[in-house]
């Protein structure tokens, strides 16, 4: 099979992309996202039939934020949008005439990555995703592992503080809540407002109030030693670092990718992730390590990932 | 291939069984567990010759807590055993002539519950087995996951609560602290401890002490209706329930099966369970959920698992 | 000294009251509550001489929410009025001409309950209101204790779990957010959503939905047998129970009373509350336990208790 | 009131003081410590009366571990000595002939510091004493508060982890088990044990493994900049600087004094004490902030404020 298309669905735009086989992107088309569902199914199209011209594509792949069905055709249910058991696949399959294939975004950016990115040559690797929120996607023995019921590797809702913070799936003391870009800047704004002495770069780079802090202030104060800034990394890779290790008692893979937003800040946030994975993996000693690896393909990882998973039908 | 040979290494005794392609028990041998590394090769080798006898054996499949190779040949580690790196497979072919796999046993355990028990005709499944501890086993697409180093499906040490209590694992807050027979019976002695007016029955079934209670009193003091031994299972449940819930935001199986001595209680412990798996599965109304099934084969079903997955190679 | 007033500033009215040396409420007199700082100074001085037309008054005490100074004459901090170092003291008195004391509206109430209430008798006695928050008073050897600088006693905003729920006070985990109506509303929500089926009198009793469950209904329902609001409450007993437990390890006081809303339940909150107190007390073989009382004033409480300290100058 | 004589019960020896009304101590001598109930009296007596020769000796006080009642005459309970309703001051006033007050030897301490060492000027402070465990006393108003029942100030175990760390007092996640010298040599240990290749000097100060670790080698290494060691005191910061951040909360003091074994370190520790506590401080802008002082009066704390106590009567 040649040429596919991968459509990215993000809350403010859709993206589509011609990839070929080896995961490049030959073509892109972007538009914004409609606010209806209808409208949202019309902009998918729009975008596949602008990105596709020229080419010959032979499949679609779609990712979506939220649950999609074990036949990856329907989307149980979406955050963002009024999605409720949507037959995104056969609405899709219907105006544009290809094979529409429907995938949650974060496994999506799991497989490009695998495919094409950190995780090649690994047989068994984890992706988290530090967004927004915290997403992921498992590869167990080459394959994207979905779940019987299509709705595996939520790792963002995994419970790791007991009543802890509320989070927006109605559920309390969720993973996203402590290790995700949300989490970061609330980190910065909590140690700003109690400590505003340590947080001056911080404090200068927004509006000088702790609620005018946002997410690139916090990368930029931390580059230039900002101490509240430096803490709220570290205290986002104490969750994250963790919770690695519980996935490396769960799962064993021999790689975790890191990606998302957060994860552009390199080094900056993965080596203290690796250092909190390595503080909390249980029985370190004893056992080979998994790798903590940066995702490479950066915010293209959904769409490149997509568009293979309908090559591979 | 025809007849293999289980072994269960336990903490009194190695049981050794010949196993047929239907997962019945022919024949079973029982030693005593010495207490030296090189006692429990002999003893295995002896359990596996006497149990054979007038059997055409073709494998030996062996079950141990620890963690197993990726290779199923070597104990990396055993929380019991003063192995390390222990070149099982190595010495017990040497001795009985026959191919043998080593597993680590509550995957054994899982395997034979999805083969011959619970899991039949279920292509995902998740095992949790509550023992004194918490151990368990991943089946996706009707293979065992065992992880890329061997070492994959240690449930029992995921983390539940930052900073809770100590694991004999070196780590904190391990699950297995909060859903086990050891947790059981802490929570019963705590409450029989605060308020002993609730637990009359339980103490009186014991010596009369809190530190006199012990699992068994629990359960017939449940059945009788002492106030604090139902606690002491709700609060089990709800640990054990939440837990369930968070690996079904992992895997998404299409059924958890629970075993261990904790489970033969049947309903008493299940359907609490249930309950509180329901509370706590996020995303409930949007998704299929997973059935939390009673293992089937108690006691038997790591010796069964050995023994099968040794036919399989 | 004769009758003084007590002036309480809630959310919607402000209630003056006339009040005799036992504690008896001869007048009242009750008015909207302003939106501004200036109009609730107003206010509160015309409610003052409305209640006290025809009564030789001597003094006027006024509860108001939030950190007051340790002078009793100004407002430091109020969550709910735009009051930052109010003079409130100086003000009320330049109106009315006659010497005022500014006190925290939980203080008096804990002034109240001990002085004519459920605490007589005591002399040292801890109070606490589950109200929409939760707040409290101190007395030790039969003086109100508040503090070096006035703001002894915010029991809500004592930190029980860490990393726990965010609250309006910008900290996480504080106690409030555990034991009070606000938490006892998230408690039914949540299992309503969870668990429908067993929340079939309480969604019966608001609109259907979790989102309609209001504090009453889970009272009603309670009554009821509903065995979410049954849950609801014990949830809540859980959570007040223990933090008493930490406070009688603290204060070691002779009783605690337990008021505001929440309390107007009577045995259906305080037994549950009285068995979590004796799960979590320390040492409680060793030692003689403190009482757990249900308050007696009612909402009155704040009121009667801020005219009584206005009487002790 | 001349002379009195302070006894501090220690776990391995007995200290007698003679204590002027400055708190200067003129003498003293010390016994080891007797492993029974009956011993431990003729020790205090032995000790009592070799200190006091010379001395025209007016009253004894005594600090001991436990629960001590309302009368300072008995103690209820002891953690590390056999005694169950202990009529201690009945059995020595006997004895040696002169009037004889018991006291908590935490709250001997603070009152120690109170009258004589970094408390001075404060009429309400709150001491804590990070030794072994964590114990501390109440100061209000000028007068220590020990409860109505005797047993107030019992710091150490209130809940801070929910589910959290047992602890000796049988219940979980009291503040000591986070907060102490104990745990500040798990930090280390647990630390050293994931990654020994940051703790090399503080290995290197004991025998070379986790376990080998002391509190005195973690002093040391932190001073050397061990990061583990750095660490280890950080942890330990962070959870009494939080606990203190709840008694201000709570108690709202003019002033707490840290005292015991781990505050000999210093700023070392006090400094990120200091930085957590007004990290917690919940409405630190709105509120006159409590001073951290060192203890000033190191182990003698307790002798000298038993003597001061007997004084007082």
């Amino acid at each position: 099979m040649g040429l596919t298309i991968g459509v990215d669905i993000g809350g403010t735009k859709i993206a589509a992309g011609v990839v070929d086989e080896e995961g490049k992107i030959l073509d892109t088309h972007t538009v914004p996202t409609p606010s209806t569902p209808e409208g949202i199914v019309d902009a998918i199209c729009a975008a596949v039939s602008e990105a596709g011209k020229g080419h010959r594509i032979e499949a679609v792949g779609i990712g979506a934020a939220g649950y999609v069905d074990d036949k990856r055709a329907t989307v149980l249910f979406a955050p963002n949008i009024d999605w409720r058991h949507e037959p995104l696949k056969d609405k899709v399959e219907q105006r544009v005439g290809l094979p529409v294939v429907v995938e949650n975004d974060a496994n999506a950016a799991a497989w490009g990555e695998y495919r094409f990115g950190a995780g090649q040559g690994h047989e068994d690797v984890i992706c988290i995703t530090l967004g927004t929120g915290l997403g992921g996607g498992i590869i167990i023995g080459n394959k994207l592992r979905r779940g019987r019921f299509g709705v595996a590797a939520e790792f963002g809702h995994v419970r790791v503080v007991p009543d802890g913070l509320l989070c927006g799936c109605g559920s309390q003391g969720c993973w996203e809540q402590y290790a995700s870009g949300r989490a970061l800047v609330r980190y910065a704004r909590q140690r700003a407002q109690a400590t505003p002495e340590n947080a001056e770069v911080l404090l200068g780079l927004g509006d000088g109030t702790p609620e005018g802090i946002e997410g690139k202030h916090i990368s930029e104060a931390a580059r230039a030693g900002d101490l509240v800034a430096v803490d709220s990394f570290r205290e986002l890779a104490r969750w994250a670092g963790a919770g690695l290790a519980d996935l490396a008692s769960l799962f064993d893979p021999s790689a975790f990718i890191v990606g998302g937003g957060v994860s552009d800040e390199g080094e900056l946030v993965l080596d203290p992730i690796r250092k909190s994975f390595r503080r909390w993996l249980v029985g370190g000693r004893h056992r080979p390590h998994a790798q903590v690896l940066a995702a490479q393909l950066g915010n293209k990882a959904g769409l490149v990932g997509a568009a293979d998973l309908a090559r591979q039908g």
